[in-house]
């Protein structure tokens, strides 16, 4: 494989949740081609095993591989939860994961060292965001965390402000209010979504995080250091999913906030 | 393969929601071996392209005939809807689905033919239920139908009773409440655990109706005709699942009302 600046950034997810993620790259790496991957046939890879997710994890991987990408994004919160082994593994290219990205970021925000998480049930039952904040932070840093598998089918079907998803989110958040937090991890690529009505279900007194800007910071951060960096010309972006390419693209451009152009169908 | 009246029933879903059609089977043919295939890895179908739910239908198939099944049984609204076709092309033994079996027994229920269907997105786009009901009931029927995509992951969280579930339903069945109908088929096998709730939603005055017990009463039929039937002797019952054992019994035993024993994990 070749592997220069002109090269493509591989950005991938279960479906399209993690075009949170890609859209934070276009924003602050304009001139960077991005080749993402959305496995819609599987979703929602939240509620399955570990070892279910980290063979599909790996079917992925080489796909993008195969395209001659220059940095691998894992954008989902499961597949960095329970299957970056299996990903690294198999990577020549360096790989840059959103919940590494998501924890330092809440330990950047917090004062009180007192940080929630909400996720799938996959990665809530990981802990890798527990890890990765007393990892980071030191013995000083109190969790508290909470699975939410409500919430992915909720933005799915598109009631982002619906009493309905108010109710759930008032169900899932009020154990966690207990704990008298300062910062929110939002651990899933569908919760920034949901912002606006989590923040007023925790009050002002909360800071919600996502991953998706501090991933794309590490992005441009890593390129740099390692010479990859594209500083101009206009790039290509590539979409690639599994089942439903016409729904993708309808639901893909809320998230992505610009048009997608043609998404491709594959069948790994 | 062989094929006598000692040989299992082969039954399949998407997930668990088949189990609500097993239990009708055993409680209606108490000494008939059963074979049941969840494609628990994959699950939901029913969000999922007419394409993608045929390739995975004839994957379980191919498996349940290789266990010499004498009678294969669709306990899955999404592949009977778009991939009864491809399932019945591939079996050399008779195949029984919800969706005849739903339809007949909710033309045998109304009085005013004026029915409603709600059911996963694929299976209310396929028009599955409407085709059949115009067949069968001719040109007097009159349906409404509604896609309710939010109920499989609220049965699957366990939501059964929850102000957020009623709110869901209130919103779903609304439209369906303005065209006074009398009958409503619950066109999921999900479905009927969320019965008790669904009747408060839509009052006294129309009838909800599943396809579990028809199709276990067409299956009886269909073994006596054929002198297939077992009937005697303790029956053996298999489950396999593409991922979760253990949560697919969890869940499962509530569906089925009885214990489980082994549930197998397959590969597909």
């Amino acid at each position: 494989m070749h592997c220069d600046a002109s090269c493509p950034i591989g950005i991938f997810d279960s479906g399209v949740g993690g075009l949170t993620v890609a859209r934070a790259v276009m924003d602050r790496l304009p001139h960077e081609s991005i080749v993402y991957f959305g496995d819609t046939a599987r979703v929602p890879y939240g509620v399955k095993s570990p070892d279910t997710v980290a063979r599909y994890a790996a079917q992925i991987t080489r796909f993008l591989l195969a395209k001659d990408v220059k940095l691998l994004i894992v954008a989902c919160n499961t597949m960095a939860a329970v299957a970056l082994p299996a990903i690294t593994a198999l990577s020549p290219v360096p790989v840059i994961e959103v919940i590494d990205a998501g924890a330092r970021s809440a330990l950047a925000a917090t004062r009180t060292k007192r940080i929630g998480i909400i996720a799938t049930p996959s990665t809530i039952a990981s802990r890798a965001y527990e890890r990765a904040l007393t990892t980071l932070g030191g013995p000083g840093v109190h969790t508290a965390s909470r699975a939410c598998p409500l919430f992915v089918p909720l933005v799915e079907e598109g009631w982002l402000d619906h009493p309905a998803t108010r109710l759930v989110a008032e169900e899932y958040l009020a154990p966690l209010l207990a704990y008298d937090l300062d910062t929110l991890i939002l651990g899933c690529t569908h919760y920034p979504l949901l912002a606006p009505l989590l923040a007023r279900v925790v009050g002002p007194g909360i800071r919600l995080q996502d991953s998706a800007s501090a991933v794309a910071e590490r992005a441009a951060a890593l390129l740099a250091e390692l010479g990859l960096g594209q500083a101009d010309g206009r790039p290509g972006h590539a979409f690639h999913v599994t089942d439903m390419p016409l729904k993708f693209r309808e639901i893909g451009e809320r998230f992505l906030g610009r048009p997608m152009g043609d998404v491709r169908l594959e069948e790994l």
